[in-house]
């Protein structure tokens, strides 16, 4: 089965992406603007990008009435931001700060979650999640600024909190994380099932 | 627990992000270089970005000898490639193709797979995939050119192929699909345990 994308409305293709790319890892964000208000919502658009310099990538889309999530603007005014990685613990408090409110309310409030003060930027960030990654801006790459359109967002990590025992001696433990991944529709995945697969070596008898 | 990047290794900060951010989507991607041969190599630095136009990303990187990931370097030969999603039944083959071979070694017969031709571009994709993108570059954010560091790169979607049964009605069917999910070391996840979560919509009561 074939599909030209061109046959397609951008929600049909949004909805196959999201189905199609899977499992992905979520992005809860805190950011600020230049009044000092603050913001907090997920994207799992979402990934590392390189260790040297550590840097990672999220894509804000842009909302159907052509104005950005408030994330991106956000960076634009203050750029800096706290990458956290939500768990099963907090799942629901992830889940909550997806509402989407007008800029006047911070969802740390309507979330239940404590901002705290981060270590190396002026944005805080949650004190309940269990990983968080500060970051400041590396680059802003713009796909489209019009409806439907998004941009990804580089970090330059500064710093990097684990709750206790997860991290520890160069390993994160996946039974006390308890990570969580991004489905499509209202589904998520946890992330009990897993299997291994070691890279194989370049076999004696390969040019 | 904090630390601070620049107290620790590329190796330490690459084996944190692995660790930490989970579980992550496989673009299993085939390129070509100038002189025709394919190239055909999984990476779990990826993600969609957005649906207007339908753009995706993966980020090949830099090895620790300085030189670009063959992928990388095809791209810039011939921009244009395929991303695969691999799930449980091409899962083996993926992780062969992810040997390092020399660039005149195509990993194709190596994992095992069958080229077909694609519709929109000139480099072939992978019949045993059960989702394929076609795509043209878009652009390449290149965040370090040097060993450890790594590029972002943008490719716009020209044709979507999917298996028959795994999309229909507007909805890819997990059952069918059985994706994977990248985590670190050699592990991997399947995406079985899953769980739903309803976006809530803003209360009366807010400003």
């Amino acid at each position: 089965m074939m599909l030209d994308p061109d046959d397609l409305s951008p929600r049909e293709r949004y909805r196959i992406m999201i189905g199609a790319i899977v499992p992905r890892p979520i992005a809860w964000v805190s950011s600020m603007d230049a009044k000092g208000r603050l913001n907090l919502a997920p994207f799992s658009f979402f990934n590392a990008v390189c260790a040297n310099p550590p840097t990672l990538m999220f894509c804000p889309g842009v909302r159907p009435s052509g104005e950005p999530k408030d994330t991106w603007r956000n960076i634009l005014e203050v750029p800096e931001f706290v990458v956290h990685l939500p768990n099963q613990e907090t799942a629901e408090a992830m889940n909550r700060s997806a509402t989407e409110f007008s800029r006047d309310v911070s969802e740390f409030e309507w979330a239940g979650v404590t901002p705290i003060p981060s270590d190396a930027i002026s944005v805080p960030r949650v004190a309940e999640a269990p990983v968080a990654f500060e970051c400041t801006l590396h680059q802003i790459a713009v796909i489209n600024e019009g409806p439907g359109g998004g941009a990804a967002i580089f970090g330059e990590v500064q710093r990097i909190h684990f709750h206790d025992g997860i991290y520890d001696d160069g390993r994160v433990d996946l039974d006390r994380y308890q990570p969580i991944g991004r489905l499509f529709g209202s589904q998520y995945s946890r992330v009990t099932d897993t299997f291994d697969m070691v890279r194989l070596p370049v076999p004696d008898d390969a040019s």
